[in-house]
């Protein structure tokens, strides 16, 4: 096993490769001779014990190699890192080696047992916790330190000399996906335990989610529809309307959690344990003993941190925000110089002029969200967050913040100051279609036409002498190595939660937002998951157990949409002809009707359990068991400490 | 060891009795033995390997146990409870009786390594899984069923054959502890850690948030008492001082979680894994199959549990809710009546009877409080609830609303029906003042006075020959079997939830209300102290992390006083003079800085970390150890499975 690495084009039946490592053009060969020394090398003696083979290119360039590991080797791993999977009884346990008969599905020779997404995750965990042991520095790159403890792999990409690391697709599985996916037009549900087992959970998860919201939101698109189309304006009708937003809002945040908790237990996330998180690949600082780990590694003041935070970034935000409001203030001069053009002249182009403004400004908020997200992402990294989740909550708190100002500012502007609402209605219906096609465009479309030019250029250099279409592993290799990376799912949560934003913030103003949005929904499914199976490279699977502090974000935006949608409906003329004596009773009933809502929401949000029934069980069962075994333990030492 | 509880009088000098167990007179002496023998039987034959000696009084009666154990036995008890003690290295860490040499001060003769109240709490726990295992009912009397693993205690408990189990007091501890506690009159803090050894956890906890409390309502009193001498009703000041006492509140109760956490991660609470939770004493129900354990147990259908809480007790709480507020309105007609009386009369006398109402409707309040409290008792333990958790929140739940109503709705009446701030202040004043004069006297004076009259008696009665005021074993059980059962800290905490809410609902009316409560707390401390030493059976210890369903308690009550605070302001006369114009502004801005201080508080609570950093790294400590043990493992298993 340990030589395998060397014996360079020998034929192996079992090495299926899974992943891939790209190191940069020139790396000397005493580095490559120790790197995959390390990752071959016995666990006793500190390495990977995986497979490793180069590939061999037409040019002679042997700077790719194929990681893989032995079936028994995969199985330890899945121990290592705590993989949960289902039992012979049905029940959901964490696998280890020496009970792997009980489980569903094992046989020593099913290499199936362990999903090729499964396998990719293992050999990146066993990859990035290969540590350095007495070396020093990386053999031939002294500048490129170690000290004992320290990430291998993370320093060999921070230094520049691994390019990148990823998964192999598997052309036959993710055919055999896309025709379930998207292949053929159908309604019904998308594949989610399929895509699990290609891509993993975080992204099954988006697609669950983003399917589950996009049903959610088809009762309020038809009640809406009725609402636009015979302009019910009437008190009654139009209250009903928002309230039952409001309500509905609530419930399918609560009932998601749920949802996520049946898909999460049947995936088994929701029971794995969370593994020690190690610090990010860009955390520096001088060497220090961690007070919680007792190794020597770099330690980075948490003052300098705050200070770095509240004294940059927080100004820096600042800034940016009051850069959005005044961008929003030029909009609405030239929203006012379109108003006065069309009642000069009246004509067919000035009233189409009247939408330039809204468009321009739709326009302008994607490109600075995206400017801002660029910016955020730098300042973040230079914060100097050792965590890679504090740092991501750094960053989805900043980029949240600025893009929630950014695209409703003018909305809020419109309604609390103008008090006009047939203008809020056009804004509303301008960004949000304009940020629809615009994101549909720039997420999938423009990155798959790419893509398809690339690969067409690639197959006439390199397939010019085959005639088969099947490509060969080098092609593949070739291929998906100059693929784009997919950076997670942040971006395609932002553009939900925004869209959320856009439907329940004013959605008593334009009961058609709900409309749009099911309808970009629809074809972002099938856009994203275009995106996932053509446009990207693989990914490697993350396990996960929810959507993480989107739950939150979207919860606190549909709180404060209870309190948009109240003053709205205070301001409406239908509710103020009923108080036609007194503002103050009408003030105080809304902000009466606010806060019976928002207790309602939270009660609500109380009373209904964040896990089903049968599920919760499921989980007391393990924990009942664990406890039981434990004390079978406690009890025989018991006994035998009693006996002398 | 088996045969000592039949060696009745010999004298056993290894023998300390913790814990006493009152059997019903006449218990047939087949019951008896029976019990006994399981308690000391081996663990391997599925007794408690317990120490039991029957106590000889006077009149010959032997319905009187006293139970102990070996150290050794109480060493590997520690350990099936999951205790936390402190190491060498002042980490704290679950005890194993394996890993006994690495705990401070741990020496095999070192018989106070545990305190006496952890060995009390070791031997209740072991009584109470004392388990059935082929027994059909209890011998003697066959309509005391049994069915394997039905806790024996628990049901000797439920067919009255047990009539009390309690730990004994150490009378040598309990004086050191009275005289540092409430002995000597002295400014500082109680002596909690000594409280915690004495009392256990829970005790100690209501203890130190009792302390905590009152020191935090300290800055309220001294900046209220100069509004309250001076008049200060200037706008500027008066807001300041609302502003203040909002922000403090949430301050002190998230101040509270990290202080809560330091105290007990000190005492090894913090750490300790929640046991698995048995069926409470009371439930009853039909032998069935329980899903989580697979045992036979009584199972009682959670759809009979919900129709009898949403179509009995919801309809109850509601028909009691209506009957208090029907008290209200007498209350509000006395009120008037003894306003014409003064009016017509004006004499020394007429003033006088302007408080009659008021004090009268105080005491009717705390009367219908406590008949209430009896109603909710019967109701909640009527659903049937399977786990004691579950009926203790559904009891809180119940009496807090009512009480909630019951204290308050004539203040919410006073101040947002009638806009009399006087009466508010007068009737919040009298409402507070006598609500505390009641409790003071109906919790711990009276049960002292009568406590003393009969301890009295019986020292007449029994000493009558003996010379020396030592009380003798017998007389001291004797003695503490009469006293009254200490029935957990709910009406205390209660008592302090309805004082904070005196204190914050209605601030900035009446600055002087934190004085009242913080001299009320004082003299509380001492009160409360004097009852838990004096008064009461000595409770068995509780471990507890924290102080629960009160926290979300208070928090809720916080927030409610923002809300009756904005309000309240906004109806002073100063502020309706800054707005002489619109009555509508007025309300807007009210309406805004309501939401404003209500968003602060939700970002502060959001901010503000509950755990030390400190606290953190040290549990971020103890995880990564047991992570690290864990990998070891693995790789050992790992390293073994690749060597074939």
């Amino acid at each position: 096993m340990a030589e395998s690495w060397s014996v360079l084009d020998t034929f192996e039946p079992n090495f299926r490769p899974l992943v891939v490592i790209e190191l940069a053009k020139g790396t000397k060969e005493e580095t490559v001779q120790w790197f995959t020394k390390r990752i071959v090398d016995k666990k006793a003696n500190g390495g990977a014990q995986l497979l490793v083979k180069p590939l061999v290119m037409e040019n002679g360039g042997e700077n790719i190699y194929l990681v893989g590991a032995s079936h028994l080797r995969l199985l330890l791993g899945a121990e290592s890192v705590g993989l949960v999977k289902e039992c012979n009884d049905n029940s959901m346990r964490t696998f280890t080696y020496s009970s792997r008969k009980t489980f569903k599905d094992f046989a020593d020779d099913n290499h199936n047992f362990l999903t090729m997404a499964e396998c990719q995750y293992i050999i990146k965990h066993e990859l990035e916790n290969l540590r350095a042991k007495d070396e020093k520095m990386i053999p031939g790159y002294p500048q490129a330190k170690l000290y004992p403890g320290k990430s291998v792999v993370r320093r060999l990409l921070t230094s520049g000399i691994l390019v990148q690391i990823f998964p192999l697709h598997d052309r036959e599985e993710l055919k055999k996906l896309r025709h379930s996916w998207y292949g053929r037009v159908k309604v019904g549900y998308q594949p989610l335990d399929e895509i699990r087992c290609y891509f993993g959970e975080t992204i099954a998860l988006y697609f669950g989610f983003l399917e589950y919201f996009t049903f959610a939101l088809i009762p309020m698109a038809v009640i809406g529809i009725p609402y636009y189309v015979f302009a019910w304006e009437d008190y009654d009708k139009y209250v009903m309307f928002a309230t039952f937003n409001l309500l509905w809002s609530t419930v399918i945040l609560e009932v998601w959690k749920r949802i996520c908790a049946i898909m999460t237990y049947r995936w088994g996330t929701l029971l794995m344990k969370r593994q020690f998180e190690e610090p990010r690949p860009g955390f520096h600082g001088v060497l220090g003993i961690n007070p919680i780990t007792g190794r020597e590694e770099p330690v980075y003041s948490s003052i300098r941190r705050q200070i770095r935070i509240y004294l940059v970034s927080l100004p820096f935000v600042c800034l940016c925000l009051y850069f959005s409001l005044y961008v929003m203030m030029i909009y609405f001069d030239l929203e006012q110089w379109a108003l006065d053009y069309h009642e000069e002249n009246e004509s067919n182009f000035s009233s189409l002029m009247l939408f330039v403004p809204s468009i321009i400004y739709a326009v302008v908020i994607e490109i600075m969200n995206r400017i801002y997200r660029y910016a955020a992402e730098f300042l973040t990294s230079w914060e100097n967050h050792r965590l890679e989740s504090s740092y991501q909550n750094h960053l989805i708190l900043k980029v949240l913040v600025f893009n929630f100002l950014n695209c409703f500012a003018s909305l809020f502007y419109i309604a609390f100051v103008l008090f006009d609402m047939k203008l809020l209605r056009q804004s509303l219906a301008t960004l949000l279609i304009t940020s629809q096609i615009l994101n549909q465009f720039a997420e999938s479309l423009l990155p798959y036409w790419l893509q398809k030019r690339h690969k067409k250029r690639m197959k006439k250099r390199m397939c010019s002498l085959k005639t088969d279409t099947d490509l060969s592993l080098v092609e593949q290799v070739n291929l998906e190595k100059e693929m784009g990376t997919y950076f997670g799912t942040f971006d395609d949560y932002l553009e939900l939660f925004l869209q959320f934003g856009y439907v329940s913030l004013f959605s008593c103003v334009y009961p058609l937002a709900a409309v749009f949005a099911v309808l970009n929904n629809i074809t972002e499914i099938y856009s994203d998951a275009l995106k996932m199976c053509r446009v990207y490279k693989r990914p490697f699977a993350e396990p996960t157990a929810n959507i993480g502090v989107w739950q939150l974000a979207f919860e606190t935006m549909s709180v404060i949409s209870v309190v948009t949608n109240c003053i709205l409906i205070g301001m409406s003329p239908q509710v103020n002809t009923l108080f036609p004596d007194s503002k103050m009773d009408l003030i105080l009933t809304v902000a009466l009707v606010e806060h019976l809502l928002l207790a309602i929401k939270f009660i609500m949000a109380f009373v209904i359990p964040d896990k089903p029934r049968d599920i919760q069980i499921k989980l007391a069962k393990l924990e009942f068991e664990s406890l039981e075994a434990l004390k079978q333990q406690q009890m025989k030492l018991a006994a035998e400490s009693l006996k002398e």
